[in-house]
Parts: C-alpha cells; structure tokens; sequence
C-alpha cells in the first residue's frame, strides 16, 4: 500500500519536474534571430485582421470551458466535476506542449520527401519554433500574411487545445487523470501535430498531394477526436454501471451556447482574415447548425422519442461539426443540406444497434467522428473552385479525397490505439472498481457536487 | 387516443418535410447574377468594421443563450428546461426563416405607394433574397455601406432571433411546444419582418415618413415582443396554479451577464461600423444599464420590498431595453436618465394591480414593453440630430414619434392576438391541464431537473 | 425598533436621492467645449484598433458576472447569491462614479508638483471630465493615440468596476450589502483613481519617477483589490461559523472559464490597439496561465492534497494575476515562469500558518495581493526595454520598483483600513449574528438557493 502510493506520487513528482524544467529553461531561453525570409514586412498587417483574430482566437478558448459543460451536464452526478476538469485541464497541457513542441511539429520546416510531383512532407522540424523561437510579431507569408505569425500560431494553439478535451467524451466516469494527462501529451505530438501538418501545411501531403480541402479543421479536430474516442472506448472497456441520466441538462444548454458562440471563432476565424470569406463562414456556420438542430429534433420525435433540449443540443454540435470543414467553400443553401443530412446520419449511427456493443459514454465518435465524415465527404462533394470537389472536377478529385478519409480514419484510429495501449501500459488507463463505483469527482478529485459534511474553512481546507 | 397521437405525428412530420424540402431545395438552388447596381465595389469594405460587426453578430448570438439562462432561473422548477428550450429553439427556426424568406420581406425590394411626399414602403418583395440570393460580399450602398451585404444580413438575422424569444417569457409554464413553434414562424413573417422593413429600410414608412428613429431595435425588438407578450397571455389565460418561486437565482445573474456581454454588440454594433458612434452607443448602454440596474434596487427597498439579485438583474436589463433605440442618438448624462426613469416606470407597473389580472410569468410586458415604449418616447424626446426630437424640431416632430408610437402598438398587439388565435385554431396553445400540472418539462421534452431513477446508458437512450 | 427600521430605511433614501439627483442633473447637463489641443485628428482613428477595444471591453465587462460565478462557487450555500450580487452591483455603482468624478481623479488635469527633475502629479482635477465632459470622439494625444478617447475611458471603466468586485471574496459571508456599497465609492474615489493616477497616467508619480510599468493592471488592479480585502478581513473580524465548503464547483469551473476569456480583453487590450504588443501580451497571458494551473495542480498533489478541479482554476487565476503587469513586456518563455514560480509561491502563502489566524474566506489576499506582488517583482526583473528592470537596466533600477511596491502595498492597506473604518462609523460593516447565521442570501436578500414554500406568484411577490 505504501509503495503504491509513493508510486503514485511519483507519477505527479515526474509531472511536476517536467513543468519546472520548462518554466525555468524559459528564463534562460536565448531566442534565434528570425529568419526574415520567412515573413512579410510590418507594413502587411492589417489592423482588421488583427483585431478578428485575436477576438476568434479568444472565443475559440471559450469554447473549451463551453465543451466542459456540454459534457459535465450530460454525465451522472458522481462524475460531472472530473469530467468538467479533463477538458479544462487541456487549456494547461496542449498549451504548454505546442509553445515547445507541437506548434513546431505541425507547422516548423517541413520533413518530407521530393517526388517527381513535387515535395510533399510530414511534419514539421520540432526544433523549429521551440518556446514560439523565430515566432515573431511579422507574417508569414505563407500561413497569415496579414497577422502577426505569433497570432497565427495562437489561433492554432486553440483548435489543439480542444480536440483532446473532445475526446474525454468517450471513456468519461472511468479514466484515470494522471493518466489522462499522458495521452493528450502523446495524442497532441504523435497524432494532432502531424494531422495539422499533412492537412494546413502548404507542403503537408494530404492537402497537397490528395488535395483535401479542411476550412476549419472537420477532419484535423473531429474526425481525429472522433475515432481516438473510439479507440479509447474499446482500450478502457465498459463502465461498470453505464445507468445513468444527464445530471443537468441546464448546463447541457449553456455548454451548447457558449460552443455555438467560440465556433464563430473557429469557423469565421479560419478565414484569417475579417474579409468576406469570415462572413461566408460565419453565414454557413449559422444555417448548417439551425438545420441540424431542427433535423435533430423532429427526427426524434418521427422516431417516438421526446423532442427534447438535449437532443436540440446534440443536432446543433453535430450540424456545427459538419459544416466545419467546408465553412468558406460552399454555399448558404448547401451549408443547410449539410447540417439537415448530418444531423439524421448521425442520429441514425447514435441509435444504431451495433452502437449499443461499445460504452461511448457522451457519443462522441456519433457525434465527432461521424459528423467529422459526413463533412469531409459533403465537402468532396460540394466544395466551390477548380478541381475542388466532385461537383467542381469530377470523381478523380473526389476518389482523392476518400482516398485521404481513409487515410486519416486509419492514422487517428491505429495511432490512438497504440497511443492508449502506451499509456495504459505506463499508468493504468482505467480507475480502480472502487473508485468507479465512488465516482470520479470524489475519487480523482476529492470533490464532489453533494456537500460533504464538516469540512472546515477556506479553500486551503477545501483541497487537502 | 391512437388517431390523436398519430395526428400529433402528423404535426411534426409537417414539421419535418418543411425542413426537408428546404434543406434539400438548397442543393439544387441556382443562385441568381447579382444586380450590381446596389452595391460597392469591393474595396469599400472596411477590415475594422467588419472585424467588429463579425464579433457583434457573434455577441448577439450569444444574448439568446443568455436569455434562456435569465428566464429559465426564475421559473419554478418543473419548467426550467422547457422555457430555456423555447428561446433555444429560435436559433433554429428563425435563422431558416431568415434566409429563406424573412430578410427580403425586411430588406426586399421595397413594397409601398407611391405619394406626392414620396415613396413609403411597407415590406420587401419576398422572392428578392431568397436563400440570400443576391446578398453577395459587396457592400450594400445604403444599408451598410461599408461590410459586406451578406454580414449585414447576418447580423440582423440576430435581432430577429432573439425577439421571439423574449415573447417565450410571458406565456411560460403552459405552451405547446409544437404551437410555439408554429407561432414564431408566423410572427417573424408577418410581425417582425414588416416592422424591421417600416423603422430601418429607408424607404420605410415608419422611419421615412413618421422620422422614427430606432438606433438599436427598441421599437423593433423590445416593444413588438412586449405587446406580443401581452397578447399571448390574453389568449393563453392564466396558468392553473401560478405560485412559484424562482427555481435558480445565479441563472437570471448568468443570463443577465450574457444579455449585457451581448447587448454591447447589440447596442454598439448597430453603428454597423468600429467608430465613434460604436462607442458612443457603448458608453450610454452602459450608463443606462447601471443607473436602472440601482434604481430599480433603492426604488424596491424603499418601497418595502428586499434589495435582490433578481431586482438588480431586471432593473439592469429594463436599462438596456429602454437605451436601445437612443444608443447612438443621446448623450451620456441623457442616457442615466433613460435608464433611472425607466426603471421606475417600469417597477410601478410591474407592481401595479391592473398587472396582477393578468398572467404574464416572467413580467415580459412589464420590462419590454413598457421599456420600449419608455424608450422611444424618450428618444422622441431627447434625440440629437435636426428634427429628430422634440428638443431638437419641437412638437410636431413629437407628435410624428408618439403616432408612429400608437400605430406599433397597434399593429404588434393586434397582430400577435390574430396570429395567436390563428396559431390555436391549427394546433391548441396551451398544453392539457394534466401535462401542465407535470411540468412542461416532462410533459413536453421529457426531461427533468430532478433525476429520473433506473434509465438507461448513454444520450441514445436519454431521449427515448 | 421602528426607530431602527427607519433609520435603515434613510441609508437607502440617501443612496436614492444621491441617484436621481445625478440621473436628472445629466437630462440638464450642458457639455463643455472640448479643448481640442489634447487630442488628434478624426483621421488618426483607426478602425482595426477601435473594434478590438470595442471588443475587449466587452469582455472585461463579462469578467465581473464571471468573477461572481468564480466566488459565488466557492462561498457555502447561505451565501451563493449575497456573493454573486456583491460582485454585479459594481457594474453600476462603479460605472456612474467613473462617469461622474472617478475618471477625472485618474485622467483630469494633473494635480502635482514641479521638482527639478520634472512634474510629478498624484491625482487629476475632479471636475476635468463631469459626465464625460470633453472626453469626445477624438484621439488622445498621449493616452490613446488612435482610438476615440470616449473609448479609452470605457476600457479604463471595466478595469474600475472589477477592482472592488475582486475585495468581496474576503469579506465573503458577513458584510452588509449598503455598507458595502458605500465602501467601493470611498474605494474607488480615494484609493483605485488615483492609483491609477500615480502608474497610468503620463506624470503619475509612480510611472514617471520610479519608472513602475503595469501594463495591465497587476498593480493597479490585484494588489490594491488584494490590500484592501486584507484590511477588510482586519476589520470585520472572523466569521461565526468558518466551516463551510464550496457550494458548487462547476460554478467555480465556469466563473474561470468566463474569467479567462475576459482576460484576454483585459491583457491584450491594453495594448490599446490590434497590433503585435496585443499579440505578445495573449500569448504571455496565456502561457502563464497555462504553467500556474499545472503548477498548483502537481504542487497541491505533491504537498499530499488532491489534484482537484478548484485547485486548477485558482491557480489559472493566480497565473493570470502575475502575469497582467507584465503581459507585454516579456517573452513567452519568460511568461511561464512567471506562471509556475507565481503559483508556488501563492500557494505556499494560502496554507501557511500565519494565514489561518485571518478569516480571508476565499483567500483574496493569497491569490490577488500576493499574485500582484509577484507580478510586480518578476516585471521589476524581467520587462524589456531600456533601463526597464533588473536584467534591462540594474540594481536601481530594481530598487525603484521595490519602493514602489512598499508605496503602493502601504497605501492601499492602510487606505482601505482607513476608508473600512469610516464606513464602519457610518453604517456598521457586519451584519448582526442572526443575519449572518442565517446567511446573507435570506437576511439581505430575501433569496435562497433552497425554495423556499409557499410564495405568490411572478417576479412582482418575488421581490417582496
């Protein structure tokens, strides 16, 4: 017993070492000169543009708390204040980890291969940017040529801050959270960051090579969130007791008002740039997630159930989530066939009997990683310019992009699995019975929603 | 019974090929050329300005979440979800209806006769703007000179979103779902859309003719939802047990954060355009909002009742809807005016005994009603500029207000009784005696603040 | 006892008539002509600037309700709701002092002294700006170069209206609420403005003689907000009953969330423009957060507490505070260890010995005052830029900036001891035994979070 428990703190004593380590390196931190080559001058930002990205970028942090209580109102009352936690917690990790690492690794010099077609890469130097090193306040001229790349890069930081908190999802009421905290850290570096890079990187061979289209991150956040959620469902197993109701749908509703509001950021943000494509953005964003929320709804009630909020909620994240990849590239009336179709596959796929064999506590991968392929195929579908999609260059171009749907189910699926099965075999994945049975607010976090009684004063108190 | 379930059926299946067909049509939709004729050239477009109308839009989106929070905490407990769904549910309604048909019949073409004085409209063409048709990325040379036309279109869909749902809170606790459904439909087509097209088109009649002046929507919004309010009571009738107390008083403090949060958008983003008018409207929005949200408060305690929270967060809020249509138009020390007098105006009719008679559960006509009519008589009164009060064009252009005044008042609570009978006659408004004793919430959406024992795991089965 | 209830009744009378007579007087009020010399042309505005200002002053506004979710989360639950409305109510008081005389005693006409060395000044003329009085649209020359002046001063407002909403967490549980709202105007007029003053202001003594940078408001804002609720706790003594725990943590988790996003508004927007210091100073605030979240969390379960969810938003808060002086001027990898070092060292203080002999319920001092002081040191290390701090400029530098530290703790301390006791002798600052046993939510309120049975209907009985 005791052993265990200096084990156990050891797990947090080798946490802790690592963040003092970068905390303190910082103060030592000599930075490069930047490569001006690179950047535009300082004469290309545009006020404007800065001043929506830095909104976009605030918003798309809002949504983090957001998706913490579109989560924590849906689990049972056991588990609402860990699973609130496991997505805030990301706003602490990612942060950290794409400020030294991750930001390089999706976006640093590209590592890659010279075809005859041209180059094609597959992540970024890590190097590159350590500690946001040759980030500086001018833009790129590739990635952001009218902000600075720091802004650029913090925009980013944001959609990588969220996917892991999307996937808590999936194993919530039964994950440990130390162990958590490795698999994001490993998720972020070995599936995030190249994802980003294979997609968004001028040179990354998905959007090069395949010429997949992702506006604002469908396939990089949700597909990927969607089929690492499954792949954590199947590693950490059932609950115990999967019984349970949403503990406040209340907080259902606000998580699903503050999402909706951050993804304005996410999706009108995309165009990195407050110019006509953010509002064709922010326009589709709208009415994809009206329709979605609506389908959603008389769906449910044509198939005997409750119209009810939560399944408003559900339909609106999903439509939300479908119009995500192809938010600047298709039209308002498309954009409503694209939360309209999305939302009734998806409720098909969440009420589907084969669904009922695995425990994915919130739906994620009915939510996230169907809605994430409904939008990637309706944007090989419908996505406007030049050899852009089937309705715009023909079935080479969209074989293309199932080609890289594959690719991209298989990389994050396998990638997560393995990822899991590391941790798992590094911390155990799963809590005790026990403390499943106790529930992981009381368990994990010493908390709990029910008052305790007698405890004494202060929040010193409240935290031993 | 079996034939009444299968025509309540029926209802949403209607419900759902409406969506169908609308959803479906958009795929097919081939966009008209636009008629440049109405617009600037691109580089009329403003990066600042459209910077803050894309986050305004955002922040006004985000009201309506905020109104469900301000409305759910103070309506008793069985009907907390049900009344946050209500205001929810316009996000989806509206915004189809908005693209669809209701941004032309407000910013259409121009339908109106032709006078000696000149043209004065009364509703746009309908067919004009069909699934935004014709609403490029060009600015609008007379409404919006300076962002594209489309984010105009989108940040008015905002205001019409939300005013219904400001409606939901005088007949809570005992509408049909589906009714109120119907109902928003009908009120945004024949109320909100003419009314907008009369006070912001140019050549509407009410602005053009009368001179009513509407910086922000308190004609538009706030008096058109109060006297729907009032009716919807009326035809309602009162609820069969109308004791409650206030189910969750940091709600109403949540929803009136978010209500203030956004109304900065509201109020300051209708200078369409960052400049100094925006921050003029900012800073009276403020100072109304403060001055009302404490003299409600010493107005309550000095008149026997307790200094509350739920008192502050009225009071603040009756602020904001009676500074709205004189955002832009007054000064600051005008606009603490605005908002002690309405606050005091506002807390003697809600407490008068003429408004016990009635049934209106959360006080809608109290607050936006007669904050809006205190309001425009106020603008009337005060508003800067050549003719456009009576301090600044004396009593004829007074007169011109308080008509325009009546013929509003008029129209909205006449209008909204025929649309409300029209609405019971097709489907019944008012839930059975049986459901509403059950509360709405499980009545209608088969939820419930209070957990339901032994259900099933998982969303999937949460709403069956 | 009537005698007394009369008596208590006057308070209220007094603080009404103080609000009409400043509500009518504004309906009189005839506005100076602006001195133009002070301020630019309407060309120098420019539009990307203005709309993030815009921008970020909404978010800092929405940092208040945040702030009172944050500790209304924290407080037992007799107290959730007195907590809440402490922390709106300065929404108003605090927005009309600004606007009638506080804004002028920390921007006026300098009041001061001319030494040899140059002209140092300690408060502003009172009467500068009444009623925002020659605070036009223009630019100001030396404050805010590119923005509408009005604007600044709205910025400026939020910064005031949260400083004494920051205090409430200390004197949590037993303050009487008119006490209190005597106490933030003595506050906000004797010690925030001319606080401001001293480090804000061009020839503010602190700024211009110790050469004390702030960018956002470490000093101005969390130390004074951290001294004063020390000098409160002195005052009003401990609680009867100090047992208690946190009511509801997703309160807390929210309260954070909302803080966090407001901040960015509050940091980023002090750059004053939508340039790259804006840019530099989010990626700092940010990345401090991000580091003092993890620090805490891996410290608390190092010290043998649990990781817990309030530990992870009191130390994202802490980290917040630390690096608000400095946000825009240091680097990113300089940031986290102001975070990490910051959050140690808090900690440290919340659990230590001497701190349990006060009664800070929620541990104002601990987080803000010593995450100030922090923050105010690491700046005096750290800043870039010419003779700027100890690495930019040497020991005397260091040494200006420690003086100034020991001035501003011994003036706010003392200040609000003073101003505590005052207050103290005009309306007694602690609520009778019997009211605070009952909790302040029913004895100052008449709400509770437990329904209360058996009440009448609307928000009209509500309030009774």
């Amino acid at each position: 017993m005791t052993t265990k428990i200096i084990k156990k703190e050891k797990r947090w004593a080798v946490a802790f070492t690592f963040l003092a380590i970068i905390s303190i390196m910082g103060v030592f931190w000599t930075p490069s000169t930047i490569d001006l080559a690179m950047f535009n001058a300082s004469d290309t930002i545009n006020g404007g543009d800065v001043a929506w990205i830095l909104t976009a970028s605030s918003m798309v942090l809002f949504m983090t708390p957001g998706l913490s209580f579109f989560y924590g109102g849906m689990v049972g009352k056991k588990n609402v204040i860990s699973t609130m936690l496991q997505s805030f917690i990301c706003l602490g990790v990612v942060t950290l980890l794409w400020v030294t690492v991750a930001f390089s690794l999706a976006f640093g010099e590209p590592v890659g291969v010279n075809l005859t077609e041209g180059f094609y890469s597959f992540f970024g130097n890590p190097g590159t940017f350590t500690f946001m090193d040759n980030v500086g306040l001018l833009p790129h001229k590739q990635l952001a040529p009218t902000i600075p790349f720091l802004l650029f890069a913090l925009f980013q930081m944001k959609f990588a801050v969220i996917t892991p908190a999307i996937i808590t999802g999936s194993f919530a009421e039964r994950v440990r959270f130390i162990s958590f905290l490795l698999f994001i850290c490993l998720f972020t570096i070995f599936i995030y960051a190249p994802l980003c890079h294979w997609v968004w990187y001028p040179t990354g061979f998905l959007g090069s090579y395949f010429g997949v289209k992702d506006f604002a991150g469908g396939t990089v956040v949700h597909m990927s969130a969607g089929f690492a959620a499954l792949a954590g469902v199947l590693v950490l197993g059932k609950r115990k007791n999967a019984n349970h109701i949403p503990t406040n749908i209340p907080f259902v509703l606000l998580g699903t008002g503050m999402l909706w509001f951050g993804w304005f950021g996410f999706n009108a943000g995309s165009a990195l740039a407050a110019n006509g494509t953010a509002a064709m953005a922010f326009a589709t964003t709208t009415t994809a997630s009206a329709a979605a929320m609506l389908a959603w709804l008389f769906f449910d009630k044509l198939n005997g159930r409750k119209a009810s909020a939560l399944g408003a909620c559900v339909g609106a994240v999903v439509g939300l989530v479908a119009i995500t990849p192809a938010a600047g590239y298709v039209s308002i009336p498309e954009s409503m066939f694209f939360g309209f179709s999305t939302a009734i596959v998806s409720n098909l796929v969440l009420y589907a009997p084969f669904m009922k064999k695995i425990d994915d506590t919130l739906d994620v991968f009915a939510c996230h990683g169907v809605g994430g392929i409904m939008g990637m195929i309706l944007t090989a579908i419908f996505a406007h310019g030049e050899n852009a999609s089937l309705l715009h260059g023909g079935w080479l171009v969209f074989a293309h992009h199932l080609t890289a749907l594959v690719v991209v189910s298989v990389f994050t699926f396998f990638g997560a699995l393995v990822l899991f099965k590391l941790t798992n075999a590094i911390i155990p994945l799963r809590v005790s019975a026990e403390s499943e049975q106790k529930g992981l607010d009381l368990s994990q976090h010493g908390e709990s929603l029910e008052q305790i009684k007698n405890e004494p004063l202060g929040i010193a108190n409240l935290m031993k």
